[in-house]
């Protein structure tokens, strides 16, 4: 099998997970290439991760005709136009998420991604490739907890993590389209079915600097989907044992619980403060495997020459659901959804 | 320490449990009389637990001058008229939830309490008398996890009550009344505030007998208080592990669950199936130590001549809210909450 | 139902989760007397409970002829002797364990049983009442878990309780018969069978005192019954997180624990030490319905004229097992049990 | 960084977890050779992870200049051998334990070791890479639970693989060789001491042929270690929900616990048979990260030119303790541990 090689754009920490895990953990696959703005950041992470080739300019990178594939871990803004010139340059593309910060932007890359259809896209809701996550979705499709009623998804981040997110807040595009966007996919892929109305609020409870961009520092969503199943979507920065995300699905005969004690250690620690067990400290050890799932996926893709799972519409369709939950949270007003 | 001697009108299940514990497991209180509708229950019951006096009439019950105090564990409906003539008759009175199906009625209930002021009454909020969300309660007035931000709060029958669930339907008050009224009046007693505004929905997800009266057999609701918290409160009969109820507050410091894992029982078996505890199996096993602390603490208060911290307010207030959140569900509006 | 009236001799703490059960907790008893050689300590129960008749002198109590039955709580020494008396005057006798703190006092113990078989006699080995353990014990008899390969049982007292366990050190009787011996009835309850072989080890790990009576702070014990079960059983003072107390029973078909996570509190507590559960903070509560059950035990066998499943023959096996256990941590040798 | 280039020697299953991690996720190694008494095995090896080379003869291997390091992963007799062909033809060793199935042969590998101290050599204790025993290593070494006073560790392998175990029980060693040597190891590692005497017991509780070869399907022993502590470890076939590896260190200040919930799915699943989770399925999915962080660390060792933690005499040592237990078993006596 080809070995397919793979540039990575943006080498913030969500883009060293990619291109970590693309060098030394997803077979099949070679980090052939960086970039990044930060000219030094490149060298050092071509020095580190023995990477033949780097680049300040995205355009440039894409010229490579070296390189099979783009992975694209730049800011969200960014996400539309670098999805595009690199479908164009012939490279198969995967893109963090969002597909992009606006509506229009998603179209942009829906029609990109249309004008390509031999290329391999995948958007990364890696969520989808997280074992527990997939093993939930197994029970669930088998029948064995009946028709779904509910279901409920948190996304917390830690509260140690608060400085970044307020720093990275006005260009995020807030809570639901950078938070709730992965209980959003979850809603669609668990139910096969999309918003009929919803209803959003919250506040700043503590950190005022979010209502400076029309936000929140924390927030909830109320949803009906149009096969009856309500789901409700919780974001907060205020988790203070670390990252959470938690998901339930209660169905007519069973209920299902992924991460309600959310940890990869087995470490339990009997003190004078009780039995404590330790929360995943950050979002990066929370997916890790799941992020490397997600890029052998990718790689399999373009091996095989098959279509991901997750495709662009997915990623309009979840960014759609989360404007509308902003403007609900904006208006305070109970909406239909137009799908 | 003079006795204080109760008379318990209702002998269904709940009846049943108030009976037994006063008869043997509340100090101070002593089983003086049993009333029922059905004369053969009275008389079994008399026999079993050694009870003095027996009737199948109410207000002759009343008139037995040996009596302190009533219970009223009847139909929801009676609740209003049996509070106002046992307390018209000199009696304390302990009435289980809700206070009324009405709101009128409530009232009712309220100008009866109000008429005879030496005497005692107390509404069974039973959660507020359970030894977890007592130190709950403690550890938020302490201030250790901070502002509240969201309190989720769980209502779960077991899918094998579901005849009896749907036979008392019609006249039970619906899912809002009947059993989110105990999550909202824990969303007032954490927060000290009232509902600015509140969407419900549901749906009839297996039962569609619940439609025939207006209902659902699976129902939720979103709420904003007026100091900002989020409340999420969720009512189901389809739980398939038994009685459930679940409560998490989470505040900017740190985070409450109750009920997570809800069982008293210590026994965790591994078998092929994986490792597996056991949900409650009723509500009576549920709430059988708050249903005794709740009763010690009535007869205290008349032992002490001093008022309970549930007064017949709360639960005017938390039946208003339910019909607000029925309202809601019935016309798929948000609608604001006028306290 | 006659009721059966109880008088308590020594109102320590565990004398008064006795005297208090019987006062309130358990139907069809009454608590008609107390006694304990500290006169102001009995007048002070006497008014707290509503006690009519008080001693200071056991004798004395026991020619009371309105007491049906008497609650042995003393300290252990003084079993023996108490329960021949209050058997020789009549009454039925309920003694907490261990039955004697030596072989002899115990066999002295037996004869008295034997002498008055018309007499209820029961044991306090109360982890036979509590509910876990009893759920536990129908699933092994049904054979469930198939053949128990082995069991292991912990009895962890509280580190704040250090000083205490010093003070009653050297009459305890150390910590095979004063701990362990609960441990060792749950291992013949379980098995039916008695031990082979044992070796019994420990040291002083930090409270050099215990060695002045031949003792360790932690002592274990690894034991082979005749039917081939290995039972491991483990007793110490060091547990940071309460009273912890921990049976795991392995069989070929299913593994079943107790008290892995020992606590009756449905609460978890997310902060930045992680996620936390409370233990039990002392024996009292961890035992508190046990306590209440086996005296509801007792008593129906009194009224039903019936002998309790735990006869005094168990209470001496158990005294011998234990100091087999202490002479095999004396002498450091492998002993074979003659039981 | 040079990539160091491997050959595998064994392709069983544990074989093939070392073979496809050096292949696909170790950073730094090259899965250059692998070797099996099956050609067909080899090819099919070779094909399915690109490997360049391929073997059935051991010592051809050995013979390619372009492998600079083996991994043995072959029956256990064949270790000792191996390990000194290896080094004597200049390759750097990892073998997964026991280093042999004697003491003798340990005494070998020792020797090969000491002949080519340029040379790296590390034995597969996988638990010491383990991120949960790392932790509680971490926690120990800071004197966060004071002196240790006890350790339980348990190996348990699921009642599914008992047809592999029976397989090729008579040339593993037997219970304390094959699956204790990692209590042993995790104990010595722990306390940083050696057993002064231990007494072993066990039995076949439903697989008679063990007994064949004089060994138990299931077996327990208890060590007293030289600092005083007590160890107390058991290995077992019969565990029915998965393979279950749980260590219990107990301190005189906190206690800790590892695998006591032994799972790294993060899913509960509610239904009428309770609250499950599962277990590990295998040995496989309970260690993948650990086997991957073994290898890395000797891919790190090689690269540093450094000696791992772990040396051969960590082995021996090992070893020796097993065999103490396996003589005490088959002697039934208390014996005394001459390091």
């Amino acid at each position: 099998m080809k070995t397919v090689k793979i540039g990575v754009i943006g080498l913030g920490r969500l883009g060293m997970e990619h291109a970590t895990n693309i060098s030394s953990r997803v077979p099949g696959a070679e980090l052939a290439a960086v970039c990044d703005v930060h000219a030094q950041r490149v060298e050092q992470v071509m020095e580190e991760l023995a990477v033949p080739y780097g680049y300040t300019d995205f355009a440039e990178m894409c010229e490579n005709p070296k390189l099979d594939a783009i992975a694209v871990v730049s800011p969200s803004a960014l996400h539309p136009q670098q999805i595009a010139l690199a479908l164009s340059k012939g490279k198969h593309v995967f893109s963090e998420k969002p597909l992009g910060t606006t509506v229009a932007q998603c179209k942009q890359a829906e029609k990109a991604v249309e004008a390509y259809p031999d290329r391999i896209f995948m958007l990364g809701f890696m969520r989808r490739y997280d074992t527990s996550y997939m093993q939930a979705k197994k029970i669930v499709d088998a029948g064995r907890i009946g028709r779904i009623i509910m279901i409920r998804s948190y996304t917390q981040e830690c509260i140690k993590t608060i400085e970044g997110a307020i720093q990275f807040g006005p260009t995020s595009g807030g809570e639901f389209l950078d938070m709730c966007i992965h209980d959003i996919d979850t809603f669609r892929w668990f139910t096969g079915s999309e918003p009929k109305e919803l209803w959003a609020t919250g506040d700043c409870y503590e950190f005022q600097e979010f209502a400076e961009w029309n936000d929140a520092d924390n927030a909830s969503c109320l949803m009906k989907f149009r096969n009856g199943t309500m789901c409700f979507t919780f974001a907060g920065h205020a988790a203070p044992h670390g990252t959470n995300v938690e998901t339930e699905i209660m169905g007519t005969r069973g209920i299902l619980r992924i991460g309600s004690v959310g940890t990869d250690s087995l470490l339990e620690i009997m003190s004078q403060d009780g039995i404590t067990r330790q929360c995943y400290p950050d979002f990066q050890r929370r997916w890790h495997e799941a992020y490397i799932e997600e890029m052998c996926e990718f790689v399999r893709c373009i091996q095989q020459n098959r279509k991901p799972e997750v495709s662009v519409y997915d990623g309009t369709a979840c960014s759609k659901i989360a404007y509308c939950c902003k403007e609900s949270f904006e208006t305070d007003r109970l909406l239909q959804y137009q799908g």
